[in-house]
């Protein structure tokens, strides 16, 4: 049987504390979530309190989708009236969601001491309310609040709360790990024991509040349950939902099971970037499956391992993820490397050639000293470039100065000058900044703007400072990662020095060196970049 | 039985492409690491290639550790060669650490395609390297790298390589998921079939290529290894490797199992914050039990809910490892973990007295602005003794300056002055460096110096840049976390600015005073290693 992949990025995923996601990325998102095939999109819980989501349902409507249904999310009726009179159901309906999604109370201490309520009118609310909805919709689907809580509690009741979503006709019972501590054997025992009394299909749905919410997720699928709900990316409220991304192919590639968007995972990285974008959070590049570094190969003894056999050390072909194998340039890594590198570079070059010898010698030493190119490919190629003779540079520096000064009245100045020689002409230029390097980056643009307006469009869009270790700290070596960026992509620069001013003009002076050899056709286009509309 | 914790952060963890530890750091964790309790550090792999290491090794044998054992990390003997004749062999014994772990082969694949000899002599070199090693040891630990995937391919010979290795006499046996890719029900059947077979005891060593690693961990201790071979916060290669902090805090709160380290979990935030610290990475907020946000309460109704009943929304108490219950709407978050810590400074202070407030209301802006007073006790000590009025400044600065040049032949010159003011003496100086902080540091002591005999023996150990978010990178806010150190002990200091000179600043000037209000005995003994002791 088929899995069905729940997505609920749009409801529980938004109550990360780091996102907030405004209409038109909610409607972004379901697009892509749906073109990515999965079977069910949460958009949100509609209610007057919370109009974004009463907006999004309204627009969705318009939206073609092929494949996903789109699910409101709401509660049971209030104690002690009809489902009729209760205004969140109201709103429920107001949605026209095709399905409809509530949860209700499973923990008979949370009946008793959260909502105060009886045990008894609990059990109504549940069947009343899912009843009600059935009438009004295509699909209803019960999640069983802190089923497992509850189960361990006071099983029998826990079980009669599944048992009046059932008679009210809920699709599907969904058991939820609300506060995400219960281990993976518990959920598979008591998944398996759920089954002997309730014949409605299930669901799970689990918090990652242990480290173990992908293992609650499949372990549920193992024992029976045919929906899973989860994130992309796993995000979520404290520790994160359960992470679908990764729920994904493990479903696929581990357990060999079906769901509709299984023939999509070639893509799941690019789905994983995308998303990542809109909601405006880093990649995780530790993410399992996905991440940057998820194939990334740096012993020497693994790159060889993967050179003569890849599934040697990679329990997946890459590529059917849509990612893709790295070799980390690393001092543990062997010159092979270092090779395979140079001819995507310079095709048909001769390993024996003694210019490899020369740059396996200049790159050992620049790692020796701290440089780290893991993470800065543009700073390793500009190095190739320029060692194999390819590159003329755009410019000269001639000197810079910055001088920063706090006065007595406890003011910071900072202000640096700049002077280059461009062809045979000089360009000297005065900026202050925010800081020394802030204006040292302003007097370096401002120095070269004349020269290459392509400058006008280039951002310093992340720059991160890394002291590493020497016997006297302040002057211990630092090493400069920088992002640079502008409407094509981004690249990123790494500068080494004792020096910390030093190690960030290296950076800024590659950074933009690199963006000019570019521009000119020295280098062939680049530029680091995710493609949302491609997906 | 207790369940033995071997952390690898030091060899393993140091994969991964975002941290190079320093011979310092390492040394560093390795304290931290003995005070938590961890029963085995895992140091390096020494070998002349690998020369931190070595001298790690041989700096840790005078470090008086309390109960961790350390461990040198390893692989069998080469094909054809006797173990005696073995370079890597021989410096593991040269590292005298008083545990060797070696991996070997247990996928017949790896041992015809990879290391390319015999299924015959893959045995042999297993058995003589552990039974070499065993004569110069304390104690000898097998890794059966690749074992699952071996198991899967060929059981019998997979078997075979533990066979060998219980026959050199190896004191235990650590099956590896290397490459992250086994299902926890396959580790759980695996270990099971293995005990069968052998009756060394055995150990469990998984990477999180699969989102698993926590939950293949806890199968194996389940189904009865002994020792859990991980890394704090579950920093690695690729996708990491199994995340210790997580694992210990399952062992014991979901499965009641007994671990030296399990007395001081209530530390266990304290413990990632601090390697995060060191290794230089961001803390996650997700992190489980660990995160700021991993009991961080965003809705209404579970905030409504936790404070009915605090069990109904969360899975464990937060203070049992160190972390405290945050409502994402309310300003009241980690107050009272304020007040605690006030008492310990001023007993007897009412919660009501309206400097508690005040001094409430200046974290919170001072951590809204990038502070973080987690890894900087003497940071918040001194901002509390200045709030309550308890500190009479030793010392007024007037004024600094710093120039940089980068001279038209090529060389940087850094000078920096420095003027202050000492009771009703100016002392102004002026001092070169290497780089704009190094001057800058140098101008400040020699200017407190005459006045102060005991900056004389203040080491600056550590200092580390952290660039916090903004819109222009190069104008992004800066937090600069240092370590001083003399004789006495060590302490942290943190300074926060968008100019990253007037923050090393702050931390330097505040860390200097502390050392004249400790030295003064207006701030009671309160160096670092204290802390650390009572870890």
């Amino acid at each position: 049987m088929k899995v069905l992949l729940y997505d609920t990025t749009l409801r529980d995923g938004n109550q990360d504390r780091k996102i907030s996601l405004s209409l038109a990325d909610k409607v972004q998102i379901a697009r892509i979530l749906d073109h990515f095939g999965f079977d069910y999109i949460e958009g949100g819980w509609p209610n007057p309190s919370n109009p974004t989501d009463e907006e999004f349902f309204k627009l969705i409507k318009d939206v073609k989708l092929k494949h996903a249904k789109i699910a409101a999310f709401g509660s049971t009726r209030r104690p002690g009236i009809l489902p009729e009179n209760d205004p969140l159901l109201q709103a429920l309906i107001k949605s026209e969601a095709p399905v409809k999604t509530i949860f209700g109370k499973s923990w008979d201490l949370h009946v008793t001491d959260v909502i105060r309520t009886t045990l008894e009118e609990n059990l109504d609310m549940i069947e009343s309310s899912v009843a009600y909805l059935k009438e009004h919709s295509e699909e209803v689907i019960y999640d069983a609040e802190h089923f497992f809580d509850g189960y361990k509690a006071n099983p029998e009741y826990a079980l009669e709360t599944l048992k009046a979503a059932e008679l009210g006709h809920a699709d599907c019972i969904v058991l939820c790990d609300t506060n995400g501590g219960t281990m993976p054997w518990e959920i598979e025992e008591i998944v398996k024991k759920v089954q002997t009394r309730i014949s409605t299909p299930l669901g799970i749905h689990v918090h990652n509040d242990s480290g173990l919410a992908v293992a609650n997720s499949i372990y549920a699928v193992k024992a029976g349950c045919v929906m899973v709900q989860g994130v992309v990316n796993g995000y979520g409220e404290r520790c994160g939902n359960a992470n679908l991304t990764t729920i994904a192919a493990d479903l696929k590639f581990k357990m060999d099971r079906d769901f509709a968007a299984a023939k999509k995972l070639s893509h799941l990285r690019q789905l994983s970037g995308n998303i990542d974008q809109i909601v405006n959070l880093p990649s995780d590049v530790h993410a399992p499956y996905v991440g940057d570094a998820a194939f990334a190969h740096k012993g020497g003894a693994h790159i060889d391992g993967v050179m003569k056999v890849s599934r040697s050390f990679e329990h997946i072909d890459p590529h059917s993820v849509g990612n893709d194998r790295v070799f980390v340039t690393s001092d543990q890594a062997g010159g092979s490397l270092v090779v395979e590198k140079l001819k995507a570079i310079k095709p048909g070059i001769d390993k024996k050639d003694p210019v490899v010898a020369s740059l396996l010698k200049e790159i050992k030493e620049r790692e020796n000293a701290g440089w780290h190119f893991d993470s800065a490919e543009a700073s390793f190629k500009l190095l190739v470039y320029r060692h194999l003779g390819m590159v003329k540079e755009p410019f000269k520096v001639l000197n810079y100065r910055v001088i920063e000064d706090k006065t007595p009245q406890g003011v910071s100045v900072s202000q640096a000058t700049v002077k280059l020689q461009v062809g045979d002409k000089i360009s000297h230029q005065v900026s202050e900044g925010d800081g020394p390097v802030n204006a040292l980056d302003a007097a370096l643009r401002k120095a070269l703007l004349p020269f290459f307006p392509c400058m006008g469009s280039v951002r310093l869009d992340d720059f991160k400072v890394r002291v590493l270790g020497s016997n006297v700290a302040s002057d211990a070596t630092v090493r400069v990662w920088t992002t640079f960026g502008d409407e094509h992509g981004y690249w990123n620069m790494v500068g080494v020095s004792s020096n910390i001013i030093e190690a960030c003009w290296t950076a800024f002076v590659d950074g933009l060196t690199y963006k000019i050899l570019l521009e000119d056709n020295v280098i062939p286009n680049a530029y680091k970049h995710l493609d949302v509309a491609s997906v």
